[in-house]
């Protein structure tokens, strides 16, 4: 279909930068639908002037503003959301308008994380998964074309932080691990998660599948990440291990938006639910789909802290 | 009224809690909509028992499901929401069965932090903010009669982190400051928040009001608050200021949930939300109103810490 023209919503958020950015970079015509209150935040405006320059598209509107989402869609082949957490639930407008419009080839909803549908995460992340599955299921009903894009880690949070939240670079003294420290988790970094997922709006193999990114160099327990970081460093860090029923108790006892993070935790490491399941038949594997993307290992990534 | 029958829903969440035990002391008939999967939840459901056996009635159900919810509000007079984030959109299912049932005297929809019309929020604040107003407009679009309750800073959360993200105790060392450390801003016990909602379920003052928490001993700005620990500790703390542009950066450069964390002390501290407008003709004080409520202050909460 040749280089498709790709519309993102929730350009300026932080996975949509890089989705942005990736799209330009694989030569696609790219508009952005930004609203308002985003231009005139003055970071936000920014960001705006560097992908405009880049070039960008810059259209005026919003999800809530009906309008403006049918004269967007109507000039693209392929719908990206990036929406955060307070819009996952307004896509249900997209999927009406991708409807309406009918020329749209393929439809990203916000995604970007663990799968959605196979997990035993608890409150309220279970809830935030539910909240895309139900989007899931509007766009399976209306019969929109989709990938959705299950990312895992974000390289640039989770390793930085070495598995362990709020630290914007890897402990030297103690580690907090979450569980036992044996379950596999899977890093990405950010700009990667932008290269594979425009890689795959095109792309057949990906028509109403699940494009999991299990890059092989990047699946860590946290006991191996903690192992490779020691080395990195040439020193042995204290070691505080977090039982299930001590993160259970953690959460109930943390306000919003502290509970969000402790239940991202529990699911990713203290369940194991990146890893703990196999890549199902309506799925497929970035790496595999995309061998010639050089993506950034948990190795290389970690150096750079060292 | 006499001692109108409650229900709660969202009774086993961090703010939840409080209601559920201000209303059963405050002799209350309390009824408390639980979903299955918090009942399955070990923490959640030992909390549940020590309401069981403080005389609270258990319904189960939940706000997605219609018919459970038409059972429960037809035992009540009162009905209290202090759902989390991911079901705040979903709140427009109470106040549907709340029309149709026709017998309700008042709902609090799940409010309990800054004033959601009130304030300078940033991304992805601002976004969630505007979810609450939506909820609002629907209260008052249906007629259905109402209190908003406004609480400001859980002391729990913002004081034990002495107005810092991600601290359980007051630090020893340094303090980061977020803005120039001179807004005001409203520290209140969770308990007392508990205590003054129920307070105002039977009130006619507080009757399609807001209620704010403006606890005249509990209002201070980050340095009062960082000169008053200082002194208690008997210890100079290093002050890191930082700048409202600094701030945006980091919201831009963080990650969901991180980015929630510091748009919610951008709001409150840089721009100063909780206290830089009058309590408005459709407002009411928390203290002004039941002078009889011995709430805790900032300065008996920070002694626990010393």
């Amino acid at each position: 279909m040749g280089n498709s023209r790709i519309l993102i919503i929730g350009a300026t958020g932080y996975i949509g930068r890089h989705v942005v950015n990736a799209s330009l970079a694989q030569g696609h015509p790219t508009f952005l639908l930004v609203r308002s209150s985003t231009a005139s935040n003055p970071e936000k405006a920014q960001l705006l002037d560097s992908f405009k320059s880049s070039g960008a598209t810059i259209l005026h509107g919003s999800i809530d503003d009906y309008a403006s989402l049918v004269e967007a869609i109507k000039k693209v082949d392929v719908v990206i959301s990036t929406v955060g957490a307070p819009q996952i639930a307004d896509q249900v407008n997209i999927i009406k308008v991708i409807k309406e419009v009918g020329s749209i080839k393929r439809f990203l909803p916000s995604e970007f994380g663990n799968d959605v549908e196979r997990n035993h995460a608890v409150e309220p992340v279970k809830s935030m998964f539910d909240l895309k599955v139900k989007i899931r299921r509007a766009i399976e009903a209306e019969g929109v074309p989709y990938t959705y894009v299950s990312t895992n880690c974000f390289a640039g949070y989770f390793l930085s932080g070495l598995a362990q939240p709020g630290l914007i670079a890897p402990p030297r003294d103690k580690a907090v691990i979450y569980g036992d420290g044996n379950n596999k988790a899977v890093y990405v970094r950010e700009e990667d998660i932008g290269t594979f997922t425009i890689k795959a709006v095109d792309d057949p193999r990906t028509l109403n599948k699940t494009l999991y990114l299990r890059l092989p160099a990047n699946i860590y327990s946290t006991n191996e990440l903690v192992a490779l970081w020691e080395k990195k460093i040439g020193k042995i860090l204290e070691k505080i291990y977090l039982s299930e029923e001590q993160v259970l108790k953690l959460i109930e006892e943390t306000p919003f938006p502290g509970n969000i993070f402790l239940a991202i935790f529990h699911t990713i490491y203290v369940k194991g639910d990146q890893t703990n399941f196999e890549i199902p038949s309506d799925g497929v594997e970035a790496s595999e789909l995309y061998p010639d993307v050089k993506y950034v290992t948990v190795n290389e990534f970690l150096s750079q802290f060292a």
